[in-house]
């Protein structure tokens, strides 16, 4: 409609000819064939980031979780279910990729083992389940020899921005998006959103606003920072 | 419309005057403020049957869990996110209804505590999970003083008729509906299913259908063995 051509020729079109590789949605890890643990993550950040980067102008390839959202038109989604599928697809054609967005919520341990079949309820009023840890999937990106500029997402209930530094010295990222999951109305399985880009030179607050407007600020910011670091 | 009209013609109203609760949709049980397990029910099966209840003319409580569905209309819903939710949700004004229909997928352990804040990925390569068993939310209802004609669910893998009528016999219920979620294309998630019912007298086999289908001819049999057990 009009609207969506006058909002189009606003575009800065700040990501021309650039790729971006981005995870949503959270990743389920099966026990059996019909349980899984899973989380809350609804993928609604990161399928606005891709429209936001498709808005302006990048090629994008979504790699995505189990979620309940259409893929925004000329994105490229590679669907995934454990973080060892996620990774996988998040290695594939790292070559290519000019930026690499983690907003997946991806479980951090997964079972030792699936049962092939429906484990049965026992007598047991107790069960051990027993974990093991789940691949880091943005640590990897960020180590391979291909690394593209590398952003990941810190959804914390608290020290928020303290755990947000420290992860991206230790993973080595070039830039963290923290976000404080324990205020109600904005994060996980909301339609607003508040964060704090921290990289190791800026600290930059966006207010809580919808993740649509969210996402077109981050892509800007994103783009910013991406040609700054060239 | 018209054909929505025509059909009302023929509904048997094979359940006027009585009152149904039904069960349905996965549990969520918390391990943290983001983490959760959970199982592949998507409800559809459930909301099938509350549909085919109000077209049949009853009365219908829909006890939810989380799922991506429409309430139908004149169904009174009440959501729910654990199984200790739905168990409270189940026994309450049991006295006023007459069949219960437990088709939920109750998660069989939640974790024996909540974490107040998202559980940090420490080192540790490896992790054991506490778990502890729900209620049996089914069993509590055939158990309880003011027992309505009670039917369960059976979703098996394998050996899924022996299943059933052993938990027919244990958890003293009035029917089980058993079916085999190990066969692709019905069952969880899927739009198909085919079941067998089983009483301690009948056992009757309906074939893949549309789950819509489906429970406008369970609810058919539920009404005929009800009266039948009067």
């Amino acid at each position: 409609d009009i609207l969506e051509q006058v909002a189009t020729c606003f575009n800065t079109r700040s990501l021309e000819g650039l790729e971006i590789h981005i995870t949503a949605g959270p990743t389920r890890e099966p026990l059996d064939p019909v349980r899984y643990i899973s989380n809350h993550s609804s993928g609604k950040m990161g399928y606005a980031l891709a429209e936001a980067a498709i808005d302006a102008g990048a090629r994008v390839k979504l790699i995505s979780g189990p979620v309940n959202l259409a893929t925004p038109a000329h994105v490229e989604r590679v669907s995934v279910t454990t973080a060892q599928d996620m990774l996988h697809a998040s290695l594939e054609g790292l070559a290519s990729c000019d930026i690499f967005i983690a907003c997946a919520a991806v479980a951090d341990y997964r079972p030792t083992s699936i049962a092939e079949h429906k484990i049965k309820k026992g007598n047991e009023e107790i069960m051990e389940l027993h974990l093991v840890k789940n691949p880091d999937i943005v640590a990897t990106v960020a180590a391979s020899a291909d690394k593209p500029f590398t952003i990941g997402f810190a959804a914390e209930t608290r020290d928020v921005l303290s755990y947000a530094k420290d992860k991206l010295a230790r993973k080595k990222l070039d830039m963290i998006i923290a976000n404080d999951v324990s205020q109600t109305g904005i994060g996980f399985n909301s339609d607003e959103n508040a964060v704090t880009l921290v990289t190791t030179t800026t600290q930059i607050d966006i207010p809580q606003t919808s993740k649509r407007q969210l996402a077109k600020q981050l892509i800007e910011q994103i783009a910013l920072l991406y040609k700054q670091s060239k």
